[in-house]
């Protein structure tokens, strides 16, 4: 047990449904106290730093559940999961998982947007049918480069996505909340001006209240009968009602899906369209990016107990 | 027809499953002759340009029924369906389509390289199937980055392969006929050297006789359990029942796969193999590059007719 060596417990929160073993390195001093530990009641009441496993929901009720709790530690690129206000409210810090999954995420991107411009997804499936000695006119997809991409948020995944975008030859342009200095892509103050000028947007920005459904109607009318969307955001950051219906309509060129607003479930109306490409909510998950994760996190709780800066902290006050 | 104004004749040969009619542009004052026109048989006999249309095969007995034939102009990024050795014989020059496709080519290597690696096509299964809210552990891909990669064959396609791999954070090594001058990437004078050294080959050079199967059983075991195959160059590259063998048996990590020794002939123990992508024979297929080969295409046959250097000649002394 972890308070064998009079060490500080670090408890674990996490829905029931979700109980994979956490990656936990071997050689750590901090042991996590899961719900199974006998002693979980006791940690419960006095643990400082509560490991968050999403898509477990922490809100206030959940909160009430550790009163001791300093720091919240996330294992995730997006902590929409995780009440921010109420933490704010109780002097509670929050960690994300910085850019440890920022890398996976970038080229799940590139793969999707691959995907549905060239058909590959589509392709596999002509061939596994047995069409192509039949029915040899399997339509063309289209050229990625001098396509205009737009990224919705240009934070450690969006970074990283144009930088992967640049030898393709595209036209690179972001949207966020301010223009970043030093960046040499075009910068939109807003989503609809992003999309009037893309032919592609890409979505990895976080989700919030402020960010909700920011894909919307307007947003896929200018994008047009052409125009592809990338999700590896949140399922929630496009009006996915609004989206199924362009796409079965034919008033947007395709999409690839990872993330959903229900997850997991999917719009039926999209499994037959061959120019979706849906996933289950993979595009960071990789065996590589656990480890990384995981060292972020670790990190993170070391650098709590030591009064050290935070190795990436959330600034509540952006957020909430 | 082409000759009205004394036009010097431009003459197709294409087997006759293949009529697609040519993105031919509308303002340019050759006008290829296809066999439906009336007046074929007296172009055929005294043409000095052919246009071939892959996979139309041009050998001995072809060649004899254009006997005024001086160029041949390929549309394709491989011309192993003409007979090099028999051109060079009779005096002909040679064109191919240059760097035309090479960026679709490289984005197609790509795409099916992330596919396979982080499994977007089975990922599209799976959420098709309606298996993810009943079945939720879809299995982890793995990460591209840090990751080694082979690249077989550094010319047009190969070295913007390289080019895209640079930012995902690979290590990018190559083999050719011979080490390239200022080339930043590792070089290993063998296939099976450049396979004992990386995590996945990417596959794009030329097929001739001296490369026929070079991707055999010892470069596939050298590449091991894990290794990943993308194909985008010639099916007949790759020992094509090795490779099924390798990947029923479970000895190779899954493989992306363009093309096929005997297309369209898709072998049937790969259909069902949740690591393997099949595509069509499409890498090099958009609107967009078949314009940018059109151009090619008409720039030899003007440069030929003023006796000005040839676009993209192939040297006939380096293939037969």
């Amino acid at each position: 047990m972890a308070d064998d060596n009079n060490l500080p417990a670090v408890i674990i929160h996490r829905l029931s449904d979700f109980q994979h073993p956490l990656p936990w390195p071997k050689h750590t001093i901090f042991n996590p106290i899961e719900s199974s530990d006998p002693l979980y009641p006791v940690h419960r009441a006095s643990a400082r730093v509560l490991i968050v496993i999403p898509p477990s929901p922490l809100k206030a009720e959940h909160l009430d559940q550790y009163p001791s709790v300093e720091c919240v530690v996330g294992t995730s690129a997006g902590v929409d999961h995780i009440d921010l206000a109420e933490c704010r409210a109780r002097n509670i810090r929050v960690t994300g998982a910085g850019s440890a999954f920022a890398e996976d995420g970038a080229d799940y991107a590139i793969g999707l947007l691959l995907d549905v411009l060239r058909r590959v997804s589509a392709a596999h499936r002509f061939v596994r049918a047995g069409l192509w000695p039949v029915k040899d006119h399997f339509p063309l997809g289209n050229k990625l480069g001098e396509k205009r991409v737009g990224i919705v948020g240009l934070g450690n995944i969006g970074t990283l996505v144009a930088k992967r975008l640049e030898p393709f030859g595209c036209t690179i342009a972001y949207t966020s909340r301010n223009k970043k200095p030093q960046i040499p892509y075009a910068y939109y103050p807003t989503v609809l001006d992003l999309a009037t000028n893309s032919d592609s947007l890409i979505i990895c920005c976080a989700l919030s209240n402020k960010t909700r459904h920011i894909i919307n109607r307007d947003v896929l009318t200018a994008l047009g009968k052409k125009g592809v969307i990338v999700n590896i955001g949140r399922g929630a950051l496009v009006d996915e009602k609004e989206l199924v219906k362009f796409l079965v309509e034919g008033e947007l060129g395709g999409a690839g899906l990872d993330v959903f607003e229900n997850e997991p479930e999917v719009p039926k109306e999209l499994y037959m369209l061959d120019n979706v490409v849906l996933s289950p909510h993979r595009a960071v998950a990789t065996p590589e990016s656990f480890n990384n994760v995981m060292e972020v996190v670790i990190a993170n709780i070391t650098a709590f107990f030591l009064n050290k800066p935070l190795l990436s902290e959330i600034d509540l006050n952006d957020w909430c």
